[in-house]
Order: structure tokens, then sequence, then C-alpha cells
């Protein structure tokens, strides 16, 4: 008779610990500034379920994880309804981690809080490029007085960058104003990916990158799981192929967010963001 | 051929305006400090959409909505992710109407709203009474740091109000500290709704009273479109009964609250809502 | 190894041959006059598919479905869109079994097919009894326009049967007029059941008996898989405490309408429904 | 402290009057002919309350709808069940606006409502054309006795247009005969959409053209929320520029039908619906 | 800024370790054997996430779990399709605990799994008694050539334990043989929970019990997240108070099985389950 | 009037009897060592349910169903949680039609039931080659003990078959030693389905052949109705092309396999199957 086993309880089955670990993955379950539909907040809990029965090896890549040595923090407990709290809380808590050099990964949760990992990486990297991977241009001033709510994310984070530091693909949703903006402030790929492989080779090379994913760049008949759906994204194997064009820079973080997992009965969605997953870890180590 | 006749789009069917109501109701999606499942923003469009298939008889009480002066105000639209914010509005909106007399009912939302409500009615109202009807003490100093949610609702009343002005009654569920704090400071009826005819006869006559109603406060059984089911609630006999014990105080204001639709998908859950609705704003009048 | 079983596919269960059959039940998937929440055409196929998971033991009346001669014709095809010709259909296949004193039993499927039903046994029957359980009066003139909606069906089958026929059980919601005209020339006992046991009694030994049940009696905690919920129902047990003091009566047909399954994922709606077509099967024999 | 705004509720948020708009938008929640599964009737609620979220601005077409005047009627309170007064009451709403040379546009509902569209329009033009795009042929004589379901909506349109007049693009299911007949008296374009550019060179200019869009020709992948999914569909992006080629024709009105939102708890699929509406009213303005 | 505090990921917030425990809770992810709907796999897991969300403290008890010595052992994973192989892994793990005195608590998972621990406490304690409280008696010989399915469970006790031992409470459902060897073989309660102070009272003090709490004896308006609801069944109350009047015996162990979160979307079943659990770890250390 | 026309109940619609048919259909619904996500038992049902309405008439091949001799066996009543046991009386039912050369196609139920079709065709074909359609390789040795699980049906029938005999398509997950295994003992096209038509012109003419479908070859965005989605799949045209470029092979089984239809409400996933198993029958005969 085979022993017991127990199943692993929560964590994603990464093995190292947080001190010898090169990556460090937390959920930030988060999704108070949702406007619409919220859900993200439990992003993070479903994508640990999920990630346990997913196989370790890559047939993209003929890698396995488990030859990296990757850490996973857990979830965060964050105070909802207190945006700017969890602002700070979340970067205070990414900054040790960035100055010991590990590469730091967030699962959302909502978009807003990129501003708070790309805050935390601005402070030690003075020439930060963010890659932003998106359906909509996020770009609005103020939503109903919120300065701080996933509208305005890309907004905020140029603020702190300034002009030409951030890159938009595959954004298919915004206002007039927030489109001129980002042609003439930030740089936008509308629609598709296209582009990223040029991008890859402009860049400085070992232009520390931070990749903000939010996952419903896909169309929603790949990622249904999403607050937001937006027709006429991209497909899995497009975003597959877009990511790995940036293998080779110097990608010190990334994030996936805006997975709402209950609105996917399949877990198709969770599935994606946990192939993702997968696939960026092995392919930025 | 009948002519065509269009869904009056949106409210809930009463005909007097702002101006010559005796009641304004309006509703208040708003949820982000839910910690645990969110949702309570769909509550207020979905009793819009049910209420319109309600008779406006009731058999309870042999009277009929149409025989009444009451103005539907419509949704606010409240900044997500930002509550000190959010309560004030709420309140500035709600003090005007209530300086002119009118009685004001909230449909919620998350119970932390009924915060704004109480520091505008007290702000009439020196002698302001609260029943405050609830699974849940709502008696944290705190949670995670944040002093505006709905589990710090009622500690927040009762730093305006002081010592025995709020009134609890079918609690089921707190910290311990909670409890004696309840029986020290306010009132308590653990479990059960009895003592309300009681309450009714003790306030001296004309005493104004708002009456805050957590509908988690029902049995799951009957109400499961809710956040944070609890088990072991009082039956919606119990619940009618106990309210209709309360018609004949001078009820300024009320509210209905933590409907989170899409948790029940049969419906009940906000059929309940606005036949309560329905019996309280004919027992109120 | 034992042989291989086939499931018996979509009937009951039952034995008997439509020609020896003493009870013939079919179902009636319609509910295109329904006006707010479509779905009870898919109630026979449900209760079918869980009626074969049921016990035919009843620990109730120590009785067993195996013992008795009843036949299962299937689902009815009927032409979605068209109720009068619906109705035509109904009443047209039901006659010649009525004809041969067969019991017959409708599953709905909407309240408005009942119409046809007692149309049928009141050709045969001159004294026909109609005992009407439901939430709803069911008694309005018209609906938009159309005279043949589940709103209407009680005050069609008046216009058939005339004063004092019609014995309504249970109801809660209605207009005003719907009331009064039912005390007028029905009888009414609202809310409740009770007065069962006395109607039983008055009636003169023998008199043939149609129960029409509308499961929406029910309370939607007991019941939520059907269209139009109604707080303040009936529980599983007064329901069926009620249906067994009719057992002495001569029921010559009976059905169970307004199963509507998909809002109720849990499938006790469909169980509730099966059980109770278990029990009166047994019980009016 | 901003002001409260208040939602607007119902309307799609156009803002022109009934008086001065040149397009007309109105709601036909009706699916009693629906013969698996229904749900239409939720279809145009559901698109209201997710167009509010939508940008105004199309990123396709440089183009925004705020610069148009467009009115929203709202929803049509339809009897359901009785299938020919639906069409009176429709036709009867219409024909006024068409006299008046507004474009009219009607969000379902089931198909079957098409025909009173039809027959308003073919009333005005006696030129008349259809651009039918379906996944099915809806050439059916009858269905069970009825001959106004939507399984024959184009039978009967086919009656009052006459041969040559309707063209029928993306069909990829129907009975034998009705692939035969369509080849013979229609014209038709089985699985793809190709052909609509050179349908538009070929049609003399100015003609008066109706577009018939049941979204059920998307792939289901796109769009699950519907009745009757169908495999093998186009894509949004095949669909969008479909509708495209049609830009320059005359297009006196258009609808969109089938949506039923239930069925895709993702809300992808009102998504696309509301999506195509945008660039459909902008591009045929 | 307070600290960033992060979740307790799966553990269901007990502090004591495996040695020093003397309760120790596992989870049994098991449903192979179900015949009709399953999911009970689903339940432990459930249980895990919302007990974090769930006060330590009882009001009932006026107890905290946070003054016990509890230890959670985690989640099985058990070889699925293989019921013989589970049962033996189960019985072989909990053995040592048993012998070390240790109250061992299973949460399931599908019924037939209680087998494995009542084999485990019969070998220790030859006098075990066991109180058994379900819908269903469970006393079948075997199903479908299965001997080892949930239907069964009470059967295979009952040949380890002989008669007398078993003591069946609030049984609704059964073949007719199934309750005739009930009453000559067990003893059983039918519909109701009566008797068990009496049973209390009767057992030789300190006598060891073993408590099989099926939660589908619940009415399932209580508790729909389960496999087979029977309608009829008893009152949250009820329950409550039944298993507090076993609170003196010597109870050496206990199940809770039969949970199927998914089949219940509020969540009100899984807060039922956790709600008992805290209550009988309370009462019965 | 038309007369009443009664749903044929349960069968897929096909007139042949098991004596004279050519083909053979049976559902297997049964599920028990599914390790993530139960509920492909309920696959054939579904697949029954629907398949009623689809049409007969494929404008893909221009065929129809009507003209072919198919039987319709129903659905077996397996004993759950008995996985050997499942598997013999498959293989034992099967075996007598193979003798009389009938076509025999499963509709699943779980994969690992493959393994008895594969047994009973092996027997009597002993060039029997096998061509597998999936996303998962199902080449583990063993899992938590299961030699008989759906992760490890073809290393079992290529215990059976031996080297070379099975050929994989589609596959994109699986441990790096299943990958290498399949390389060297089968033969594996990964991600895609190329290459099927040179396999085809490779074999031997007449060779008999067995299709393994597991539908969740296809992207989850066409097929989300399954227990293990996993992202990156084939589309449904690419799969029909793939499909159809075996018809001239003796395809003397088949099989359609993980359709776990309540994963996906929009039912496009069932409606995907049901297409699919017309078009193999039309292709296949």
């Amino acid at each position: 008779m085979s022993p017991v086993q127990f199943t692993p309880m929560g964590f994603l089955g990464f093995d190292a610990t947080l001190e010898n670990a090169n990556t460090v993955v937390f959920g930030a379950p988060y999704d108070s500034t949702c406007s619409f539909r919220p859900g993200t907040r439990f992003g993070p809990s479903a994508m640990r379920r999920d990630f346990q029965g997913l196989e370790s090896y890559s047939p993209y890549l003929d890698l396995d994880l488990t030859d990296y040595l990757i850490h996973d923090a857990g979830d965060m407990e964050l105070p909802f309804g207190e945006t700017p709290m969890v602002l700070d809380q979340i970067e205070a808590w990414a900054t040790p981690l960035i100055e010991q050099d590990k590469q730091v990964v967030m699962l959302g949760g909502e978009h807003s809080l990129s501003l708070a990992m790309i805050r935390a990486f601005a402070r030690k990297y003075a020439d930060l490029q963010v890659i932003h991977i998106d359906a909509h241009t996020d770009l609005r001033e103020e939503y109903l007085g919120n300065r701080y709510s996933h509208a305005s994310v890309m907004k905020r984070a140029w603020e702190i960058l300034g002009d030409g530091r951030i890159h938009q693909f595959g954004i298919r949703s915004g206002e007039r104003d927030e489109f001129t903006f980002s042609r003439e402030k930030l740089s936008i790929t509308p629609f598709q990916l296209n582009g990223m492989r040029e991008l890859a080779k402009e860049l400085p090379s070992g232009t520390p990158v931070y990749v903000s994913l939010d996952l419903d760049v896909l169309d929603p008949s790949v990622f249904p799981g999403t607050g937001t759906p937006e027709p006429g994204g991209v497909t899995f194997h497009e975003l597959l192929v877009g990511l790995m064009e940036l293998k080779d820079l110097n990608i010190v973080g990334f994030d996936l967010m805006e997975l709402s997992p209950h609105y996917d009965p399949s877990g198709a969605s969770t599935a994606v963001a946990c192939k993702l997953l997968r696939e960026m870890l092995l392919a930025y180590q």
C-alpha cells in the first residue's frame, strides 16, 4: 500500500526559501477600485490551486521549473477600500527584495497595483523601462475623483518615469485623448503585439525592464475570466510568441493582472494565467 | 391592437418628484471594503429591475404603494476604493433632504455606508436612536488598518452617538470582545429579534429613529445572496413581524444593506429585499 | 462480473403501458407566456432525470410506487409562442384518457397550461372542483393584451366553472382587485394552507377534484427553482401535510407546475418536485 | 469633494430626442418562439447596462458616438406567447419613424422579430435588399405548426420580397432543402462572409438595405451567449471586417439579434454585441 | 503604515503541532463512488478557505477555539477510482493517532470513507458506538456490484460492529428493506433527531463514541451544497441542538461528510459546515 | 390542429436496431479516476439531449445521417469507484459487436475507458492501429498508485499493442519523460495535427484503425467544457480538417471523450461534441 501523501497546501509548489530564491512570487488579492465587476481578488488563490495540477515541464521551451530557485511568498492580506495604503504596503515589501537583486513577480489582483511595483523598481533603476501589455490605455487623469484606480495606473507611472519609457501593446480601448497622449508621451501599438521584437533589439543591453501584463489583452474567447472583457484581442499563441520575443531582456520583475476567475466557470482563464506564469518564469530567468 | 408600451427604465416605479416626495429612495452601489466576497454593488440595480415586477399592493398590510409620495433618486456613482470620500458624498447629499424633513432610504451596497446616513441624521437629531438588525456585531476598532470598513461601522456610529443609543438585534457572530462591548455600551439581543416591541414602547414618543437593516440577519436559507452567509439566522416571517413592531415609531430614515445578488442565482434574495422594502415603505410612512 | 445494465432513458421508470395504466403522467415543457424569467420548459426533463434516482418507497406513507399501474407518456413537443394552439393540443390529448377514467397528471411547464386540463376535465365532470395551491392569485383579466398567460389562468378557469368551484390556498401576491375577486367568486386562504381538511370534509363524497399545484407556493428557501420567487411561503412539511389532507377525495387529475430547474443549481427544487410527485401519486391512487 | 453623480438609468447614453435623432435604437425583449433555450429577452437590458461602460470612441474608425444624433427609445413591453401580435406592434411602431427617414435599429430578442422590421421597411422601399448574416438558414416553412418562429423568418421575408433580394452569409446549419432553396431563390455564402465587398459593389447606388445580424454567426468561442451555439463560425475580426465592407451602402435600418446573456457568465458576449453596435452605428451613419 | 500580513495558506488556522495536539483534523477529498453528482472532493478545501473568515469565538457556547490544542494535518491525496485502496490508506494513517488517544476528525469527501474511520476506531475500542446522522439509510448490500460505495457504508460498519451499536437519526430516504433492517439490527429515528438526549443518557459513562455526520441530514434549504438533496430534513437549529445533546459523551472521533460546495454558489452550505465544525470541536473537547 | 408529438426520450434519434445497424453508439458515463474536476459522467446524456436539436444534414460533407444504419444502445450504468470492473464490463459488451463487424462508437466519460475499447478491438485485430488525438500524453506509469487512471491510458494501451502502433497528435502537456517515451515507442506530433494525411497514406490499405479523440485537444476557447483545460489547442476547423484526412481509412471504432458539460454553461462544448460526432459518423461509414 502506498503511504498517504498530503496536498501541499496553498503554495505554488516552488521549493526555494525567500533567502535563496532568485525569483520571488507573491499574490496581491485586491480589487477595490474596480468600477465594473470585482473579483480579481480571487485570482491569486485560483492560480495557486490550479498551478499544482500543471506540469512543471514546458514542451514549448523544453525547460522544467524544478531546475530553478523560485519562492512563493503567499498572498498578502490587504486592507480593502484603502488603495493608497495598499500601494504603500506592496512597495515597502518589494523594495528590500529588489535591493537584493531578486526578480519579483506579482499575481493580481487589479491593475492599479502595478504602480506599487513600478515605484519600487524605479527607486532602484533610474533607467527602468516598462512594457505594458493590455487591452486598455489606463491613462485617465482620474475617475470619479479617484487618481489611483486601474483606469489611471499608467498615467501615474508616466508621472514617475517620464516620456518614452512606457511601451504599450495590444491596446484596443480608451478615450480619444488617451490614445493621443500615448502616441505623444509613451509608445503605443494598437490591437496587436507586433514590434516587440524590434523594441527588444532597440533597448540597450542590460536595460532593466518591468513587464506589466494585463491579461485582458487576450481575446475574451481565450480569457473570459476578467472584469472588463474587450472583444478583438490577441490569441494565446500571439501572446506567447510576443512574450518570448522579450526573453533576452533583463526582466527584473513582472506581473500578471486582472484574472477574475469566477467569471469563467470552465477554469480555462485560470489555466491560461498559470501556463503563462510558467512560461514567463522559465523564459525570463 | 394594443399600443406599444415601453418599460420604465431603471427607476423603481415611484411617481413623485424629488420636490414633492415625502420619502426619497436612493441606491449606493459600493462594496470596496468587503473583505470576503464583493458584489453588493449590484444590489441596488437588481432591486430596481425586480421591483418593477412586484405588486404595489401588500396583502399583509392591505396598503398600496401607489397611494404614497415616494421618489427614487437613482443610483449614485461612487469612487470605488475611496471609502472616506464615499461617506462624505453620501452624507452631503442626504443632509439637505433631511433638513426638509424627508424620510431618506438607502439601498446598499455594503454596511459601512450606514455610517454616512447616521452622521447625516445625527447632525439634525440630537436624540437619534439607531436600531441595528444584523448577524454581525460590526464593532471592530479597525480591520487591517482600515477604520471605515463594514466590520467597524457600529463602532464609528457609537463614537458619534454615545452609549445607549444603538440597539442591536439578531447578532450571532463576532469576537468575544465585541459582544462584551455591545452589552456594556449599546444593547444586544443575540440570535433573535425578541424585544423590539418592548423597545418601541420604551422610546419616548416621537423619538427620531434610524433603522439599519443588514439583510444577512436572515438565515442564509432565506437570503443566500450576501457576502458573508451566517447560518442560524431569523426567518422571513420573524423579520417581517419584528419590523412591523416598529411601525408606530418616528422612523426618519432606514436602509437595507448587503444584498449581493449574484450569489443567489434563483433571485430569491432580491425578491426578499424588494418585498421588505415595500413593507417598510408602507409601514413606516 | 456483473452484466452491463443500461440506464432506462428518459422515462420516469414506471412500468405500465398507456392501455393498462390507471394513472398517466405526461410532461408539458412550455413557458412562452412567462413574463419574467423563462425556464419551466426544462422542468419535465429535469424531473425525469432525477426521478430515476429517487427511491420508489415512501417512508411517509409506507407505500411503494412499484405496486401501482402508472404510465409515463413522455414530454410533448409544443409549438413555442402559440399559446392557444398549445392549450388545444393538450386538451385534445387528455380528453380520451379522461373518458377512459384514467387519472391524468401533468408536469409543467408554466401554469397557464392548467387551463387545458381544467377544460378537459370540466367537459366530463359537470361538478368538477379545483383546488388551486399557489403563491399568486392568477386572476388578471389580461396582461399586455394576452388573455391566456399564467397571470390569467384562474380567471379563465372561473369563466368555465363559475362561482364557488375554485379554492385557492397559500396566496400571498396579487393586485388588490384580484384578492377581492377571489373572496367574492372563488374562495381564498391567504398565506397558509389551513382549511384543506375542512374543505375535504365539506365536499360531497366522490366529487371529482382537480388539484393544480403551482410549486411557487413553497417558500423560495425550499423551492428557489422557479421563475417568480415569492418570499413568505409555506414549508415543505406544511405542503406535504396539506396535500395529505386531500387523500380521501376523488382526485381525477392533478398537476405540478412552474419548476424552473436552472435557477437552482443545487437541484433541491427538482428533488422537491420529484418527492411531491411520488407522494401525490401514492396518496391519490 | 466631488459632487455626487447619479448613473443614467437604463438608457444607452445617447443624447438626442426621438424628434431630432437621425437614428433610433430600441429593444425588443421577446423570445417566446425559441424552441431550444430561451433567454434572448434579456439581451437588450444586458446591452444597456454594459454599453454605459463602453467608450464612445472607436479606435477602429477613429470616430466618436458623441458626434452623432442617436436616440434610445428604450425596451418595448411585449405580450409573451403571442407572436403575431408582437410582430404587428413592432411594425406599427417602426413605420412612422421610417416614414420620417430615420434609421431604425432593433436590439433583440429573437430573430423572428426581424420580420416585423422587414415588413415595415418593405412598405416604404419597394427595392429593399436584405443582408442576412447568420449561422442558420431560417427557411423552414413551419415548425410544429408555427409559421412565425425564428426558424421561418427568412422564408416569411422572402414571401414579401421575392427572389434575389435576400443575401445570406455565414450559414452553416440547416436542412438540405433549406440550402437548396436558398441557392435557388435567395443567395447564400456558406460558412464565410466572403463576397460582401462584391455584393456592396453590385447593388445600385442608394439602394435601401436592411442588415439583419443574427449574432450566432460568430463562433461560439467568441459569442457563447446565445440559444443555439453552432461551432465553426466566424471570428470577431472577420465579422467586423465584413460589416465594414457595407459601410458605403444606404443602410436604412439594421438589427442585432439573439444575444442571450445568461448563457455566458463572463459577459464577453454582451461586450461583443455592444462593440458591434457601436461600430455599426458609427459606420452606417 | 501597517506591516504587510500574509494569509496563512490552506490550513484551518489551528496552532498545535501534530505531536502536541489533542485533536487532529484532516481532509479526505474523495468522491469516486458517488453515483449521482460528484463534487464532495472539493469539500475540505472549501472549508479550509472559509474557515479562516469564521470567528474563533462561539456565542452559542461562549468558548473560543484559540483556547484548545487542535492540529490540521491538511488534505490527503487519494487515488481516485480505487475505493478499497483509499479506505486502507485512511485507516492506516488514523490508527497510530488513535493509539495516542488523539481525537481524530475527518472532513469529507463522500460518506463511504467513514468506514475507514470506524474500522480504525473499532480496532482500539471493542465497545465503540456509532451515532449516524444522515438523510439516507446507507444500508444497501451492494450497488451495481460495488460493496464499498456510500450507499453501503453502514452495512459494512454493521458487519464489523454487530447489532445494536449503530444509532441512526434523521433518516428519510431508503428502500423498504433498509428501513426494516435498521429497525431490527441498528436503531433508527426517522425524519427527526429526537432521542439523542435519551441515547446519551443510556450509554454507559465513558463509552467511546464515533459521530458520523452526513450533512445531507439538513434540509436542502439550509444545506443545498450536497450531491443528493433530500427535501424534508432538519433545520440548522435542530441539528445544533441535537449535536449539543451529545456533548458529555466520550467522543473519540467524528466526521462531517458530503459537502459538495459547487452546488451552492452562495457559499451558505460551506458556512454551515464550518460553523458546525467549530461547535463540534468546542463541544466535544 | 396538428396532432401532438412527443419528444423521443433519451436516444440520439437513430432508427436502426442493434441487429441491423452497421454502427453502434453507446454512452459510458464514468469519471471516477478524474483527479482534478469530475463531470464527464454527464457527457453522454448532454450529447443525447442536444443531438436531437442538431440537423441530420452536414453542409460540410453534403451527407445526411438519415441515410445510414446507426443504433444508439443508450448509456451504461457503471459501478463508480471500481475502474477495473468498469473496464471489464465495457470490453465484454463491445466484444460480440466487434465480432459481428459492427463499427462501435463510445461517448465518454473519461479517457481511461478507451483502454477497454482498445482491448476489445485488439482481440480481433492483431494489426490494430490507434490514432490518439489529445492535449495530454497520458503515458504515466501510475498516478498515486493507480495504474488505470486517465493519466496512464496510453501506457496501458502500449503494453497491449507494442511499439509503433499508437500515433499521438496535438499533444501539448505532459512530463518530460512522457514526451521522450512517446518519441521512442509511439509517435508524437506536438501542438498540431499536421501529419494526419501522411499517416493515412502510409498505413497499409484496410488496416483497422481505432480513433481515440480526447476532446481537450481543442483549445479551451472552443471547448471549455472539460475537466483539464489546456490553453494552446487546435481550433474547431483544424480538428475537423484533421479528422476528415482519415476518412478513407478502415475505422473500425472510435470514441469522443472528456466532455464535461457543466463547466460550460453556454452549451457550446456539447454542441462541438455533437457536431464532431455527426461528422465522424458520416465520414467514417
